[in-house]
């Protein structure tokens, strides 16, 4: 491939995962010898812009991958499961934003900030966790290095966007109708969103929620501790964009707030805001449109022996997805 | 005190808290034989309705509160610190909704499903804990009994009403400017709560927010576990009634998922709400308005040895503030 110029493919452009994947293509200055915009038939020959460029969409399919260097995969893991092996198959490397080969040993599952590592021996596929494993794993990994990590528990207060633009689309349709004093309806999801706080909505693996199942695989597979102990509640917030967790974490050796605020500052990817006395800490609202994990809230655990806890919010449609993404095809390029 | 006429106050009658104190005695038909709306001189004069009755608040001093048998304080510490003992002093019973006395060795700090025991020696002042240590130990104390409680970690979800009248209508303001596509503004607190997560907003101890210490400290004593190692972070979200929170538990012994949902069911003040495959869980649009704590998402907690995870949700103005004072005040009636 050539890497001032590769062939690029965004495999669902027109939906919001490919949409920022765009964005951030286009804010990085990522090199683009050609650009293809790709998504199922029934998006055929949508036009979309890209700069000052008008693109249109054409349909996924091994014609329209062949010659391609990089695409990236926004589009569920039905379509990348279909169409992944065919750009590796060809030379190419699929950039998976899906969930169908996070688990595959044969496939790295890349936070360039934590284990790139991994990227070296890849076949043509490489996968990014999701939305929560990736900021919790640019956290935890520093703190990992130095001081050993030996338990992680954390609460999440996640974004509508995780579940989709529908429910963020729902999510303004009962803001609007509680701002007028009507009844706000769910259609997308089991209950209101707004003014509400729900801990379910996705689909269930016994006892645990879909997500925590993968919160917990994809966390010990990124942190290379496949043994790692993750107790995780995952629960749905009124909020558009950006996730957040409250997270504590039990460590092999001691760390006091300033050593681990120290290690944490020093950590790519990470922005300490940390100074609760003037109301500075982590929130979806700072930090949703920038590619930063926000940490704050650290401090010991004096419920735990080397215990810490802190809190932390980044942007679930960037750095929790496409800013990772292009930050793996970045490094492929490179590498 | 006549048992079936007691004459009642209550001081702050005119705020948020002792509004809800009045509706909760109306809907239990709690036994009057006087009521007497008391505030501070500001509200002097102004006229409240009480079933058919319209009555007129007064200024709550030594002269308005003579004679009364039962007096709830809800207007802050220093209220409750001036004049709760001119009531216990003449004989009367003053329960307070203010952090004044929580931690006095002499006051008993009272979840009637909990430690209604610690009643019986009082003199003349009993404290009721903040909105979340009495959801919280409501739903601790059954799983203590039956398993033994060795450690508890929450992360909170809790409504803007915990910080008063002033945020629950700063929220709606900022909801219909969102609604609008306007700036939201934040004046009353810190940062614009709708749309967003904030952990933080309370004033700090340290470290801790002012909210976790009163958790850590209440919690352990309602339990009578002054060990207790309790790991919490307090967050607040956009939401205007209801407090929720993400905990798990170690016990000294094992309990399954069935176990502990049939220790709950049987709890008083509990409601088992949990079958997430359903989506039945509890939120706070389902439980603001009841005095119910629902409780679901009870779960072995994999992270842990013995360990369980459960979710709860209970209107923090009702059971977390006036239906657990008057149920207090039905125990001194009784008692």
């Amino acid at each position: 491939m050539s890497a001032s110029a590769p062939v690029v493919a965004v495999v669902g452009a027109t939906g919001a995962a490919g949409g920022t994947v765009l964005r951030v293509l286009a804010e990085r200055a990522f090199p683009l010898g050609e650009l293809r915009l790709l998504a199922s038939e029934r998006s055929d020959g949508a036009v979309l812009q890209f700069g000052d460029a008008s693109l249109t969409v054409r349909p996924v399919s091994d014609a329209t991958l062949d010659g391609v260097d990089i695409a990236f995969f926004a589009a569920g893991a039905l379509t990348s499961r279909r169409h992944a092996p065919a750009v590796a198959a060809r030379g190419g490397a699929a950039v998976d934003k899906s969930s169908a080969y996070r688990m595959d040993p044969e496939v790295p599952l890349v936070v360039p900030e934590v284990n790139a590592a991994t990227l070296a021996g890849h076949r043509g596929i490489v996968a990014n966790p999701n939305c929560v494993t990736i900021p919790l794993t640019v956290v935890l990994a520093p703190l990992h290095r130095a001081f050993g990590l030996r338990h992680v528990t954390l609460a999440t207060y996640q974004a509508a966007s995780g579940a989709g633009r529908d429910l963020v689309a729902e999510l303004a349709l009962q803001e609007r109708a509680d701002a007028e004093g009507s009844e706000p309806v769910a259609t997308v999801y089991p209950h209101v969103l707004h003014g509400n706080v729900v801990p379910g909505g996705w689909r269930m693996h016994g006892a645990d929620t879909d997500e925590e199942v993968k919160i917990i695989a994809e966390t010990r597979r990124v942190l290379e501790l496949p043994e790692l102990p993750v107790s995780v509640t995952t629960v749905r917030v009124p909020v558009a964009v950006a996730h957040s967790a409250a997270v504590w974490v039990e460590l092999d050796s001691r760390a006091d707030a300033a050593a681990a605020r120290e290690v944490l500052a020093a950590a790519p990817g990470v922005v300490v805001v940390d100074d609760p006395e003037s109301q500075r800490y982590p929130t979806p609202r700072s930090v949703a449109g920038t590619d930063d994990v926000q940490v704050g809230r650290i401090r010991v655990d004096t419920g735990r022996e080397n215990g810490l806890a802190l809190f932390f919010s980044a942007d679930n449609l960037r750095k929790g997805a496409a800013t990772n993404a292009v930050q793996v095809a970045e490094l492929l390029l490179a590498g």
